[in-house]
């Protein structure tokens, strides 16, 4: 396909229909929509075989569809997070066929009930249908009282703050790409990574007005934030927070390469006046880095690649 | 797969995490949630390629993805309509790849677009993913002031009414299976069917307490009727609606086959209480059978067979 995702996206906002209640359609973390007492955040996302993941990793690791059930409702739950909000309800729509056999299915639920449990959230409803391909979609209704953090929020003179560590799960997806788990932490943080809901609620409660989660790797989404808020971003590289683990299993420049240009961390990260700094730092945000004039995204003074993340193609970092 | 849908979903609604504020979960066209100022009503509705359709189908209809984003729109709107509620905003998650042309996600998304304005509905936001097969789902938010209908709300006494006419989606779907377009009507009524929200609205206004629409098929859904409502249905076959272009198509006793058996048509049913008729009528709906104590789905006093309709199966009828 010659359309990029973020291409497709700006395509399809042209179609879309504004109606006076919508405060934010296609293009941030999630949709924004007012009601009578707040505001709903509508998102959806969805993990599909042969983009996401192989069936066949059901063979590496142990409960691999409960797992991936997690993983469902913790991407759309992290989409909220980013804004500040709350999870409500979700929809799943279920593509399967005769190689999802019925004690996956349970399995599955059960990921997805527990991921539920711990986010406070409803599954209400769906659609199963067959589909050659696996694919499984979840939508979901989040909500904030009024205001909500946004990619174009980023000020020059904010602080960059991260949660978290990055590059984990692009070492835990290395090690499905090279059929052998050696390291189960880091696959535990590619297929059930953790919504950082109440650091981002935090944050909102503090009065930060922008926010984004690490969907498509550190660098990428920083560029979401440095292209909606017309800033430049300048981080320092030794900053940038990894795990142990991750050194250890493939060195530390490999590690810093999977921190910046892996995706699926699915940390959150915010921007903010240098004056929050001790309330964020007690909430668990990391400074790495800062926000000036200008355009571009830096990495100790040189300007870093906007690099997309591509799930399952194994060589690109 | 050894589970059917129905099964699958009851399966799934062991998951379900119930809220104070859930009214409804899986099970019915909706789900329904409590709000300060009425009640949302939530749903989803995937079009998968080789499920619902196949890509090589844009050979022998013009406009062909048009027509199937209209149609993704329509099936989400159908079942808010056969609650009697309006749909507010969706969102629509891509499943593509590179069969997938640039000017036909244009197309694509034209139909979608003017599908949106019929039906006074906003597309705020959704996702893309890179998939081997193509599929479209969207998640539809909708409201209904209060109350709203339901397949469990049909009483003994009461008429079954529908609207239009049934078995003309088959018809369609009939072509494509032969690979020769000869009624583009028929064809149009299986790609671009209509929701019926205005005639589920009147309903509701008039008091109707249940409602679902056609997706299965006409006696599979009043299955669904008959048993959540823990009735008899009982129907006159030779009130059964059927478009003049479906018995030119296939004769008589196939169109009513078609009829009673082909799914897709998103028609309404409801059952309503005799004194109802005359304003009914008035609005469109056509009286067909009456609801009586007891269990099943007769026609001319006969059981009729609970077939689930499956999509791209041929001869099933």
């Amino acid at each position: 396909m010659s359309l990029g995702e973020f291409e497709l996206i700006r395509k399809i906002s042209r179609f879309i229909k504004w109606g006076n209640s919508i405060e934010l359609g296609i293009g941030d973390d999630t949709a924004v929509v007012s009601v009578k007492d707040g505001k709903l955040l509508l998102t959806c996302d969805a993990l599909v075989e042969k983009t996401h993941f192989l069936t066949d990793w059901r063979e590496l690791v142990e409960e691999f569809f409960f797992l991936l059930g997690r993983k469902l409702v913790t991407v759309s739950v992290s989409d909220v997070a980013s804004m500040g909000g709350a999870p409500l309800f979700s929809l799943i729509t279920l593509g399967v066929n005769s190689s999802f056999k019925e004690e996956e299915i349970d399995k599955f639920y059960r990921g997805v009930s527990s991921a539920l449990k711990d986010y406070n959230l409803s599954l209400v409803g769906g659609d199963t249908v067959r589909s050659e391909n696996l694919f499984f979609d979840l939508s979901l209704v989040g909500k904030t009282p009024s205001d909500f953090m946004l990619r174009s929020g980023a000020e020059p003179g904010d602080i960059v703050f991260v949660t978290g560590t990055f590059g984990d799960a692009k070492g835990g997806l290395d090690q499905f790409l090279k059929r052998k788990v050696t390291d189960r932490y880091l696959v535990e943080r590619f297929l059930n990574p953790t919504a950082r809901l109440k650091e981002g609620q935090a944050a909102l409660s503090l009065g930060v007005k922008c926010g984004t989660d690490v969907s498509d790797g550190l660098v990428f989404n920083l560029y979401t934030i440095s292209e909606a808020s017309e800033v430049r971003i300048e981080i320092d590289l030794e900053k940038v927070p990894l795990s142990e683990n991750l050194i250890s299993y493939c060195g530390k420049e490999r590690a810093l390469s999977f921190a910046l240009f892996g995706g699926e961390d699915y940390e959150v990260i915010i921007t903010a006046p240098e004056e929050k700094r001790g309330e964020l730092q007690k909430i668990g945000f990391k400074p790495i880095g800062r926000v000036l004039k200008g355009s571009g995204v830096y990495g100790n003074g040189k300007l870093l690649p906007k690099k997309g993340y591509d799930h399952l193609k194994e060589e690109q970092l």
